[in-house]
């Protein structure tokens, strides 16, 4: 893949401060970046967006809203779009969240994920945010996110305009689902692919399964054929790396970047 | 659910030598069990045999064939035929297998499986086994079993009759996919439902995720909707609790066979 689609997730390489990432972004010509709430916050919202803006990054999405089935959730949500807004990105990834004394079961969980979402996409559309529901993997389903397949996240996305809500593919999430090239085909059409994000399934998988997202090209996954996938869709937007790994982190920042940026341009 | 529809699969209590687990199984009238071939192998196939149909159990399901992706495949499952045959079990559980250098993505290997099931379809009917294509969970599907959900197996398994090939039900393995339900009405039609197993979702899973399977009542799926599904599909046949847990494994094996039991009349 070219330079030009490539964009890291500010968590492929956490343990970059974010003036350090900007700046060998800058060097390395690459050309987006993903942002992650938490470590704007620490760093402050507006100077992070004066960072990424006068090095002239485009943000590709803000990480993330979500978690509808935990108490606060609408402040928190709003909150998210507004750091958005801020932050220059058009696209904001909702992690759905899962099972909770709540939402005790997967049915009722994803009733308030689709009401919730439906509470906020005119706040969100209104403010030229795009909010893009991330399937995640479905060894998630009781603990981060009850939406686990493409198809479930476009049903409800389909209830909302394309210009509030959409999808983030992740292959991480998807490789394994024969359904989700269909999925794909169908939201690229409606124009909802607000997001496209890679990674590559390693195993064993470590503890807690948070932390082993593969490196590309180490794992399973045939990310060309997901990466033509995305194209013949339609997808022309940027193609966000997001590897949450322990090793990568244990590993020398700048090191694992020029190895990232490596990796995608020999997808 | 009732006694008489219950099966201890021997690897819930592992930890119980064959013998023990039989007396066991005796003095609390638990009607059925679901043997392993490592174990029984072991103990002897011919012994093992003589042992439960001395006590008068019902040998449920072997567990298991499969690994079609892997060199060697057609000798270990007609082996895996003949000792259920021994057994006089009429079904054995089929775990496909994942990624291999022969089948390096999800369509070869599961081309391959479907072919492999091809070869053995008529020579299990013959000698009165079904073989019973047991999707697992999607975490696995790159390491284990590249079928992952029930409409895969159902779609695998309609290509032969349903005397010889049929699938496997696992909450674990399905619990989180919301097409699942419609699947199991199918099977249940169709007379494919070969096997019915219980274990209940827990997190965080285990380095590796082979051996977090919650005891029945502990974790995030509500089996008794899943035991109602199965009713409503014309499943009648036994119920067979197959959990695999370090926790429960370190624990004494009679304490935890009691304790499943008391669980699963609970559900």
């Amino acid at each position: 893949m070219n330079l030009d689609r490539f964009s890291i997730n500010q968590m492929t390489v956490k343990q970059l401060a974010l003036p350090e990432l900007v700046a060998e972004c800058v060097r390395l010509g690459i050309p987006g970046i993903g942002l992650w709430r938490e470590p704007v916050q620490a760093y402050g919202v507006e100077a992070a967006a004066a960072l990424v803006r006068g090095a002239g990054l485009t943000v590709t999405t803000l990480c993330r809203g979500g978690f509808f089935t935990a108490d606060g959730w609408e402040a928190e949500n709003r909150a998210a779009i507004d750091e958005a807004v801020t932050l220059g990105t058009d696209t904001l990834v909702l992690v759905s969240g899962g099972l909770t004394p709540a939402c005790p079961d997967l049915p009722s969980a994803r009733t308030r994920i689709t009401e919730a979402i439906g509470a906020l996409a005119p706040y969100a559309g209104e403010r030229g945010i795009r909010l893009a529901i991330e399937p995640l993997h479905p060894m998630y389903a009781s603990d981060r996110c009850a939406v686990s397949t493409l198809d479930q996240a476009l049903e409800i996305a389909e209830h909302f305009p394309a210009s509030q809500v959409g999808v983030t593919v992740d292959t991480y999430h998807l490789w394994w689902d024969d359904r989700a090239p269909g999925a794909v085909e169908r939201a690229g059409a409606a124009g909802r692919i607000h997001s496209f994000q890679l990674a590559d399934w390693t195993t064993p998988l470590p503890a807690g399964v948070l932390n082993g997202r593969g490196q590309l090209g180490t794992g399973a996954i045939d990310l060309r054929a997901w990466a033509d996938l995305a194209e013949k869709a339609g997808w022309t937007g940027p193609v966000e790396v997001e590897l949450f790994n322990d090793e990568l982190w244990a590993r020398d920042g700048v090191e694992v970047l020029e190895e990232t940026l490596d990796r995608f341009l020999a997808v």
